[in-house]
């Protein structure tokens, strides 16, 4: 596979809006990722930072702009909690270049995964006032880098460790209560199929967001969860989410974006880049194809 | 140990409303569970049915009676999904057994873990009907025995293959809906530190439960999730659980039950019950003793 990919992308057929979060080819650098979208006719990638850095964010926008691929978001901000002032200032400071890699990559959308309770901590209430804190001092800078904070509510089972946000309607309340004071919708939600499927309010909640959804990030809950619990996500359509009828709901909330597949799993790692990106393909048309 | 356990047992100072349910010792047959709770001071019991079906439902109440136990829960029920009608009319069956057992037992509380998603189905609001018509049509025979439903929300990270009923809310929509039906309060919900912990909305659906609540457990939330996700449990004071809040707030609901102790852990199983119980004792006394 080449570096430098030297076509540009076509989106095939009923990919128009099917995006590759590079999280689900861990293996690839963002190179390779480049020219395996190019390749399989993917029009979006959702970019992370690891992989940002090592070209640097210049030379990463270059790369991807040139293959005409749409950077539909980068993961990922936040980690707002820390025990004291001193690591929630750090925090703020590396979100602070978080927003300008985003609006340098040109994403108008920085993923935020919040933060979970300091080590020692049973004070869950607290831990939240600090998330909602820091998105609050976070805001204004974003909203002047035109890029928008989208809250990840991450599945409660991440609630100590990694988000304390933990369903929609709560990353809504903050969304509301922050972005109400800068700036409208400057301040948004990721909808990841994985993280909320199981709530008996998601679709009320995502009806609720309408143009708050930042981003569609999709993938499956497999049986049995894995030893880490971090990697038990599957393709769609190997789990038991109704990942269509979730894509149905934010397209009937106004969603116009992409759906961007995320899917940590050791097993797909371990298999060719070029694999993964024609089962994401084949399970898009398959299975996403006809919702709006 | 002896098999029948000659004392009665008086509560310790403190431990006047602190229960055992078995599945914390579980390599303890229930003689010696009772036996432990005697010599321990504990007065309340909470029992599985695997260990009440080794001497029958008779001699169990008589063992425990005799002891001078409170029997604070049966566990469990449910298991109410099915992909078909045989099954979900097996399950149904089962389930009068339960109530059954629990009457005579003496103790008014079934637990329903409610049952996950049939297997392959990827239709979770038709697997939360079916809940929902299961334990319709098990209250009015557990009403008849004078047993409350109490419907237990489990962690969403069981949703897919243990409990469709994710959230205090949602229970609370359930047992509202069908003890509406079927006499008053005669569908109730446990409220299980492990499993509403992390829920933005905890404190407002605890105190809307108030005298629905049919049962308080607790056990903490320990990290690292182990690689049976079933098994994270631990002692309470071990994880970042704030349960004395949890407590505080049932007895503002106006609940006046045991605190039911109820731990699957490996390692808390491989200790000698004694020692177990000597733990149960001091957290309860140090963390929740000041509680309600």
């Amino acid at each position: 596979m080449t570096v430098a990919p030297t076509a540009t992308v076509t989106a095939g057929p009923g990919l128009e809006r099917l995006s590759l979060n590079t999280a689900t080819t861990k293996r690839w650098t963002l190179a390779e990722a480049v020219a395996g979208c190019v390749a399989a006719g993917i029009p979006g990638i959702g970019l992370w930072r690891d992989r940002v850095a090592e070209l640097g964010a210049e030379k990463a926008a270059r790369l991807v702009r040139d293959a005409g691929l749409t950077v539909t978001s980068l993961c990922r901000g936040g980690f707002l909690t820390a025990p004291d002032a001193a690591g929630r200032a750090a925090a703020l400071e590396d979100n602070r270049r978080a927003v300008e890699e985003a609006a340098a990559l040109g994403t108008d959308t920085l993923v935020l995964v919040c933060g979970g309770m300091p080590g020692g901590s049973r004070d869950l209430p607290g831990a939240r006032r600090m998330v909602a804190d820091g998105i609050s001092a976070l805001a204004p800078y974003a909203h002047q880098h035109g890029v928008r904070l989208a809250i990840e509510p991450l599945h409660p089972m991440f609630c100590a460790d990694r988000a304390v946000v933990s369903t929609l309607g709560q990353a809504l309340d903050l969304a509301e209560e922050i972005g109400g004071t800068h700036g409208g919708d400057s301040v948004g939600v990721v909808v990841d199929s994985y993280h909320v499927w199981w709530d008996p309010q998601v679709e009320q909640q995502i009806a609720r967001a309408g143009r708050r959804i930042a981003a569609f990030q999709v993938c499956d809950w497999v049986l049995p969860l894995p030893a880490d619990a971090l990697l038990g996500r599957g393709h769609v359509g190997d789990g038991c989410i109704d990942v269509r009828a979730l894509a149905t709901a934010v397209a009937a909330a106004g969603y116009q974006g992409f759906t961007e597949v995320e899917i940590f799993n050791q097993e797909i790692w371990d298999t060719p880049g070029e694999q993964t990106l024609r089962t994401l393909v084949d399970r898009h048309r398959s299975i996403l194809g006809e919702a709006p």
